[in-house]
This record gives C-alpha cells, structure tokens and sequence, in this order.
C-alpha cells in the first residue's frame, strides 16, 4: 500500500469531525450493530477520511479512521476501510462539490430502498432538505456485482444523477435499490443530517400514504419556498 | 432594529421558560435537528421571546433566545429568531387570550399535516386535550407564499378557525397543509404540552384507523365529560 | 375528610412500592405527560394507596402519595388523589383478589380501546399473561357519566366480566371502549407488569393483523401450557 | 441434581461473555420484563450456560447464571435454569457446529411467528446476515406440548431445517408458529447480533410491503455478494 505525504495537521481535524459525525448516526438512531459510515473529504489533497469496516461504534477515535485517496487506496490507518469505500470514492469522483457521504441502513429509509418506491416531497420537512423526488438508484447487473460491487454501486447512483438531469447538491439523497440509502452534502456533518432528514421524511411519507393513498407532493411554488429560503441564494434560515 | 426599553426583570423570568419549553420539545421526541420551536409572550409588554433560527437546542440558553414585539420586529437579541417568527406574532396578534406557541414537525402528527386529514377526537386522551375534531389549515396561494409566507400561515390559520368558528382555547392545534401542527396553550410550556397531545393522539388515530376503519370519533356526551373535568368550570382535574 | 387510624408502618411499605410503580410507568414508556396511575392495596385496613392527580413523575414521591378507602375518600395525604380514583375503588371492592390496579393511556392498547377491537390471544407472550382474549368494556351511558363517571367506569367494568364468565386473575386487564386500558395484579407492581404485556401484546398484535388479516389466535392447548406453566398450580416458571 | 467436575476457569469466561449477551438484549430493545435469554456453549465439556429463569436484567451477574449439561440438567447454579432451557439444549446436540442460542420475543420478529409469515430476504440488511428466506416452524401438536414442550420446541426446529435442507450456519433464525423467533450463531455474542438483524429486517419487511406488497426478494447473485463477502471463504468485511 503506497505512503504519500499528506497535510497531518488538517486531516486531523477532519479525523476529528467524522469521527464525531460517525458517532452521530449512533444518537441519531440511524444505526444498529455497525451498519453505516460516514466519510468526509478533504479536496486539496484529494484525500478522504472514512470508517474502518466492522468496527464498533463505541471503540471508534479519530486516529482509528482510515485515509483513503479518490482511487480507494489506503493511504494512512491501521484498519481496514469500511467495505463501501469504492462507493464514497466514485461518489467523490462524480459529483465534485461534495464534502461528505453517509450511508446507513436506517429503518424507514431502507424500506423504500427495498420496495424500489420513490419519495414524493409531501411536505415542508422534505422541502427544506431535498429539492423534489429522492429517486431510486437500480440493482446492479450480475456483472456489475462481480466485477467492482462497491465502486459499480457508486456508478450506478452517478448514473441516475446524470441520466434524470438531477443536480446531486440540490437533492443529496437516493434509495439504491435492494440496498440502503446514501446521502451526501457538503460536509460529512452535513451528510449525516441530510441522513437523519431522509430517514423521517420517509418514515412520515410511509404514514401519509396510509392517510391519503393519493398523496403525491406538494406544489412546486412551495417546495420551491421552502427550498430556497433555506439554501437559496437570499436564504434567511438559520444565523448569517 | 428599534431598541425598546421593557422589563428586564419579567422577560428573565420568561426567558428562563421559554428556554425550558423549547429544550421539552426535545425531551418529549417531538424534534429532530432544529425544526421545532417554542415562544411565550408577556402580554403587558406585548413582546415575546422566541427561539433563534436554526441554532442547535443543547446550545440554547436563556440569554441565546430573541425578544420580539407582535410585528415580529426584533427587541433585544443578538441572534435572527426563528424563521416562523411572524407566523408567532400574527397568531399572538389574533388569538388575544394565548400566552405561547409550538410548532414542531412531530413525526405522526406530520403525517396528518401532509395528507390534509383532520383528526376527530377517538377518545378520550384527545378530549382530555382538544374540544373537538382538530382542523387542517388550508396551503397558501402562490400569492401569498411570494409576498409574506410565514405571517400569511398565521393568517390562514387564524382564517380557518374563524370561518369554522372554533374557539381557539378549546382547540389549542391545527394541521397546516403540507406543512406540520403548530399548537398554543395558555403559556410556553402549556403550548408543548399540547404539542404533546396532539402527537400522541395522531399516532393512535392511525392505529385506531387501522383496527376500524369506520371509527369516527367518541359521543359528544364522553367529549364534553372530559373536557370539562379538566378544563371547564368545575374542573377537578390536578391539584388546586 | 375523616381522619381514621391505621398502620403507618405497614402503609409505608406500600406507599414505596406504589410509588416506584407509578415511576415504572415512565421507565416502561407507558405515560406521557401525568396519564397514568397505579395504586396498591393492604386489604387488611381496606385502604389503598394512589398517585395525586396531575402530578409529574419527577415530582413523585411515598409521601405524596394519597390513602383512601373502599368508598374513594381521603383518609390521610396532602394532594387531591387521581380523578380516577373511584375507578380503582370499585375495582377493590369487586375483584376482590387484586393488588394492585394500573390505567394508562399506553399508546397500542389505547389503539385498541379507542377502535373498540378485542385483542384474541395470538402468541404465547399474550399466554404468559392473559388467558384468553382481552375484552373490550362498553363506552357509558349518558345518565352514567353524568351520575358518577369514575365510579361507573369501575362498575361497567365489573359487569363486562360478570356478565361474560370471566376470572379477573386470569384476565387481569381490559379495553375500555373510547377510553384506554385498565390492568391488576396481585400488587401494584404486578399490575404493572400486566400493563406493559398488553401493551406490547396489542403492538404485536397490530402487525399480525397485517401480516395475515386472518389470525384469530393460538390453539387452546397452547395458550393453556404457557399460561398454566407460569401461573397454574404446577408453575414451573421463574425462582421458587 | 449431579454435580461434575468441570473447567472452572474456562466457564468463568463463558458466564461473562453470556451475562454481557443477556445484557444486550436490553440495551439494544429486544426484551421487555423478563422475555428472552442467551446460552453459550462449552464445546469441549458439553456444557452450557444460561440465564436463570425469571430473574430480571438488572439483577443478572455471571454468578446468577446456570451450567448446564447437553441433557439440559443443572450442573452448577444457585438457581433454576431458564424454562427455555430444554430447548437450548436440543439446538446445541442438533446444531453442532453453533456456540451461542438467543431467544427473545422482540416485537417486529414476534409479529411473523404470530402470522407464521416467513420472511424473504428483501435486501442487502437481511443478505449480510441470512443466506435466504427466515423460514416458519411449526407449531407443536397437543401430544408434543403435552409431553415435553420446550424439548420439542427444538426437535420442530431442527426437523423444519432438516425437512428444508437449510443449513443452520447459513440460517442462524426462525420463527416459532404462535410463539417467537429463536436465533443461533457462533457465539452467545454472536446468536444476539443476530437477533438484532433478525428484529430490523422484521421491521423493515413490514413496512417494505406495504410500499411495494409484491416485493418478494432481491435477486440471488445480490444475496450471494453480499452473504459471501461477509461469510464466504474470501470475505472482507470487518478487520482481519
């Protein structure tokens, strides 16, 4: 395994904030067992930082992630990398504004990755997080899976972005199918509330649904308001 | 920003708990991330506090919370306050005997906000809470999405419980459309007591549904019994 | 309020154990906000011991407590009791074999009471509690809430298993129709413990429902074993 | 009750491990009251440890647990084995490759052995843990019940897998008709990780048909990568 030289003194702190947005999706609830990952990048070096795989949450520090470079290459650590690492790194790769990427088998949001059902925005908690549908990400082929399985996935979500004409920043979410969802944002902090976010806002459309079999989303002018008062260009949520 | 003089010595006390109310939310698992947040108002100076937007609630003190006269102006603060501030103001502005407002996209009580569904009273934990059935507030107009969205939610709401002629200290809820509840009480905390009823009563709704799909609601007789055993003249609910 | 002599010694005990019984509400996740109550009886004095009404658990402790006897009035505590006090009053003086007594508004359960849905015992954690199907009691009429609600509640109560032959030991629980259950048990904690079963019996029995529309409930030589091997003559199950 | 010499030291390990596993059923909401317990096995002495029936989690120390023999007689123990104990013992002399047996009556789990629904694999959460459909066992007749429940409870086990040609390392679970799911693995350790994912994947399966009611599985080059790549001779999940 190659030994580059790399920036100690920022990727410790980088170290420091995944580790802690791994811990996240612990209080967060979004995992059991150790079922998920966060990774955060840093783009000047072109490095990322991401969990070691099948490691404990509660025995997880910052020196015990792995750093890992955009081809998947272990570049410092003493553990594995999570077995997903070749989907973060195309993740990465594809869609080169994000800072993050998060991948859990949260409950509600699994579901619809199994059932392959998209999710509407039905609502304002939606809209204030993902700009319209969360789409769903098709299974691999036989081939896909034997070839590359890990680094394929992440070509496969690349390829639904690209094919549907979907921005990746203004909708940081998918459902692959079969699978898990995976979020992204622009930083792995913010990929772990763009988790938490998708992990409700399925759990809710599974109840409305059961309400108003008919519910099919909000329209467009308020998911737009929504949208934009939160990440647009005059957002005014939040402190400046 | 106009900078007023008030009583200090007051709005402490109600600082202290509308800083309480809001850390309930989170207590009470009606919130997740920053998407909730409670006011409390003192009507003599007609100002209320209020929640700043978008800050984490483990980082909320007394101090941190906003003062806000009822155009939803900013008094004494150093931070923006919640991004629903005007949609508070217009509801103090209009329901005269209020003292607080909740708003929280509580998870099953959502779910009837995005499916436009009211919520009959099935039993008796809802009229211990809410005279009646719980009303859906209609979507605004494109119009009034673009010109004022936050005060115009409070209008529509205030619309609603005028138009059907609700008393709205007997029904202290409401579903905004596509949106989530926002609730009131006689105070801060009692506006999230509220908030906890309502969740609660919208998640048994759904089960109750599901067990008899033609269950529409409990005997007005029952209704008044409880109701009024806690809130009527005679009530002999609690402690005196 | 007359004043009576009793045994403060022995009503110490129970005043702690009730006490804890009432917190174990909280710990179990069966109350929000002050909807529940557990008393406990000494069946040597005829007086039972209960939670004040609309006090928070967190405020609960032995001396806050209430003592009153067979008819429902005070004999010794500084709080008004429980308004559901006559309930449990009636539920001493017709089973007279129980403990304890326990109503909650526990989420499932209520579910049930509020569709008016009797409960079939569908597995064996039913049959480790309940021996047969749970039933549902008959909402009020409107001279009987305006006569003496509590106490009525109590009383339809005692008619239901009158009327359909069943042993309060071997059912120790109920839906009351609109309302939320009553459970007991040998002692207040007992009664507890019968709470949180159908509690999590009337969850599991939800999901049964939908996963086969047509479960009706064990055979009765299963429900026999389980229930016999933990309560008939030759219980094998738990510590001598 | 036969009292043989045995390892003392290895048990002691063995009763840590197993108090710990009882432990989780707890902290990870698989058990309420008392329902559930954890064995581990001594391969080399035939001896196996195991919850005391009926004591309650927070009370439970390595030296409250029993030692047992293959026959399922106490060995050594202040107190009576878990009246599940006979069935522990059937799955050990039949299984004889496994290590550890959980039993709880998790609610999403109970739910499919109340419905007696088998759960296909229906994504990537189920294939890391079970190679195909968690298979339904039957219930016992009324001469099997009548004349050694719990030890039948296990034959009907061992026959289901048998009858099927499932290997029980590959299927670490199954749903017992009426009664609740029993799951198995490596390690007393082990056999609880796999009540945890046998508890989601319940969960998720409910809530993934009644998205998508025709979903009956993912295909099987999925199940197999993602089994394998976990279980299989050249895994690469986890750390080395």
């Amino acid at each position: 395994m190659p030994r580059i030289a790399f920036d100690w003194g920022m990727l410790e702190e980088l170290r420091e904030e995944v580790c802690k947005a791994n811990l996240l999706l612990v209080s967060e609830g979004l995992v059991r067992l150790t079922w998920g990952n966060v990774s955060g990048i840093d783009r000047d070096s072109g490095l990322f930082v991401i969990k070691p795989s099948g490691v404990a949450y509660d025995k997880l520090t910052p020196e015990s992630l792995v750093v890992v470079d955009l081809e998947g290459r272990v570049v410092e650590g003493d553990f594995r990398p999570s077995s997903d690492t070749a989907t973060h790194a195309v993740l990465y790769r594809e869609f080169e504004k994000i800072g993050g990427v998060t991948h859990t088998h949260s409950v509600h949001a699994t579901m619809f990755s199994q059932a392959g059902v998209e999710l509407p925005c039905q609502g304002t908690t939606h809209a204030d997080h993902f700009y319209g549908t969360v789409p769903v990400v098709r299974e691999l082929t036989p081939e896909e899976v034997a070839e590359a399985y890990e680094e394929n996935t992440g070509l496969a979500i690349a390829e639904t972005f690209r094919e549907k004409g979907i921005d990746p920043l203004e909708m940081p979410a998918c459902f692959q199918k079969f699978h898990a969802p995976f979020t992204w944002g622009k930083s792995a902090t913010d990929s772990v509330t763009n988790s938490v976010a998708l992990e409700v806002c399925a759990e809710m459309g599974l109840g409305t649904w059961r309400l108003q079999a008919e519910a099919n989303g909000i329209p467009d002018y308020i998911l737009d308001k929504h949208y934009l008062r939160k990440h647009g260009a005059g957002a005014y949520y939040g402190q400046k």
